[in-house]
């Protein structure tokens, strides 16, 4: 009887609240919005908090392109429980704890099955303002106009519909906002240290950019036993930040004198960083991080994405052994390194608690956007139910 | 007494025949110089043969900048016989058959110690116009006039002095002219698909360059079992040439039609190659090979460099776990990866044979570089002797 409900239930349409976006740049509207049954191999998932994250406020900002469009539903950080699943969904049932991650991870392809990539190629990037398989949206306004939806996941809704590429299985042991932390942000930056550089231990690190995911590059590098780990930033308030997730020195650019940033962090590494993380998404910084690292086996991995301009690399910068390494949600395979990283959590291994600086009820959502651009918070909780 | 008259013949310079460069791309004039004696650490060789590699042509035509000095002897490829040591070298003595390689190997810093680096920090690229310990010649002409060196081993000239950290001492049961081309070209091509990129076996390879270092690449790959190895050269005569290699398929750029090079290469190894080599050194030519690259994991080695221009990433080319590395010299360790590759040829396995092209009598020198310069050569031996 219960199956046969859930299947009632899940076939219908449910009305909810969401925070539509309908122009760039503009405050979020609570919205009444209609939410489609999951079709086949999607899961429908009612979310209990989500989480603002850099990604989302680019994107919300972004007034060109073929990817800015509106009206929208943003949001990729968040944990839910499974309201109803599609046909062909074997992996998740009705009220388990998931969740969504907007890089897909299918099982099934060539990259999902290889060690070495975390780049599905059954669900390229194409699509991501519908779902994955067919590119259309489950969302409408209440005049029925289709809301599009933002990397796979649109969690700024009390209702979405992800695909089940998308959702991981999670330990319900883990507190639900720390779980949302490893949605995206965190797990972008300690993925970056443990999988994409495999930081080693007794070795030297340097973060260019100490917001979220620059600090989980601390953390992850901490983990692995890095012996020194610096971190490079503007705001001198960082370094006292940075010291719950690792960091050991600081580099702050407006007092590095007549020295450039690179040249102070080879002194303090007697030749270079062994692994230097960009984590702001400057093309003009590059040759900053570039040069930090150390000739003959120095690795760069780009975690921060400029929008506006390439980079540029001089040939005998990276000519002398050097490696320049780019990576999506820090190399990272969903299904399998999510639920590591909750089991060091879990073991108090991995320090989640600290990114966590605000919290605010749904209605409240435009205030997570104003701390993020005001650089007061890491991460704000948005919780659905208050 | 043997080794008393050596230590009396080792302090005297040598009067010897050299191939001296009076000028930026002149041709170069056989002329009668003096070679001293070699000091600390150092050790003079008679040079067997040598060759020619585009490094010396890259230099020789080289008009500005402070590495352009003149008159100097170029020359950095070669098999030579030790005339005598200086004082601290114990690794070779008189008579022994030695490779001089331009990229050394201390052995004793933190980067030769290290199996992750070959980029030696007790000498690093700055003094290239002299020796590497103290910067100053060992070379004038019959009129004392200072002849500069060419990157620690100037082998156009029948005598030379070389720094131990730049000596390897070779199996004599390998013919000098094979063993020649181990000194710089061959071992770099092949050096960068066993060490840089460590293809692996099944896996597919684009070579952007059909030269000599292109080929190597090729032959690299072809003994580490790649399934496809993709040569890309304007030249369609390169295609027969590099089947002696293992090139299995071709891509002449003028035959693309409406696509790039990228999408043909995407196309045929099922949406990109595993390893990317660029090794004609165009900074406008990355983007195609980055772009080439499996999307996940695909690696790009840049052994061309451009002295001209820096190259530049579009992040989204980066971003998808795609790798830029650089590498001097295949990042092959000097001292223990060239025996390595000697005795891969003496067990029939690595194909060198095929590099030499022409042979000419150090008399004739000035026809490797029109062979070189007209595409015409791969490697042309010269013969000290002849």
């Amino acid at each position: 009887m219960e199956s046969k409900q859930q299947v009632e239930t899940a076939r219908k349409p449910i009305r909810c609240k969401a925070a539509v976006c309908r122009n760039p740049g503009e405050a979020l509207v609570i919205e009444e919005i209609e939410v489609d049954p999951p079709k086949a191999f999607e899961v429908r998932i009612k979310i209990l908090c989500t989480s603002l994250c850099h990604t989302d406020v680019t994107f919300w900002k972004l007034n060109v392109g073929p990817v800015a469009v509106f009206p929208r539903i943003f949001g990729h950080e968040a944990v839910g429980v499974v309201e109803s699943v599609g046909e062909n969904v074997e992996e998740v049932k009705k009220g388990e704890r998931v969740l969504p991650v907007f890089h897909p991870d299918c099982g099934e392809c060539r990259d999902c099955k290889s060690p070495k990539s975390n780049c599905c190629s059954a669900f390229p990037l194409s699509h991501r303002i519908g779902m994955p398989r067919d590119g259309t949206s489950r969302f409408r306004d209440s005049n029925g106009e289709v809301l599009h939806h933002f990397l796979y996941v649109s969690s700024f809704a009390e209702y979405t519909v992800v695909d089940i590429a998308d959702i991981v299985k999670i330990n319900t042991l883990i507190p639900i906002d720390k779980a949302c932390l490893l949605s995206c942000g965190v797990s972008t930056g300690v993925g970056a240290a443990l999988k994409v550089a495999a930081v080693e231990e007794g070795s030297t690190v340097a973060i260019f950019g100490l917001g979220t995911v620059g600090l989980a590059v601390a953390e992850g590098a901490r983990l692995l036993g890095a012996s020194k780990i610096i971190g490079v930033d503007l705001n001198p308030e960082k370094f006292e930040i940075g010291k719950k997730f690792g960091v050991t020195d600081f580099v702050n650019p407006t007092n590095c004198s007549e020295k450039s940033v690179a040249q102070v962090i080879k002194e303090m590494t007697d030749g270079g960083a062994d692994y230097c993380f960009e984590c702001i998404g400057l093309a003009s910084l590059m040759p900053d991080a570039i040069n930090s690292s150390r000739l003959g086996c120095g690795r760069t991995v780009i975690l921060g994405m400029d929008l506006h301009s390439p980079f540029s690399v001089n040939y005998p910068e990276i000519m002398r052994g050097r490696t320049i390494e780019g990576a999506l949600f820090g190399g990272l395979k969903a299904k399998s390194d999510i639920p590591f990283l909750i089991k060091k959590y879990l073991d108090k291994e991995l320090n989640l608690d600290g990114f966590i600086t605000h919290e605010v009820s749904f209605q409240e959502i435009n205030k997570a956007f104003d701390l993020l651009l005001q650089g007061k918070s890491l991460r704000c909780i948005i919780w659905m139910d208050k």
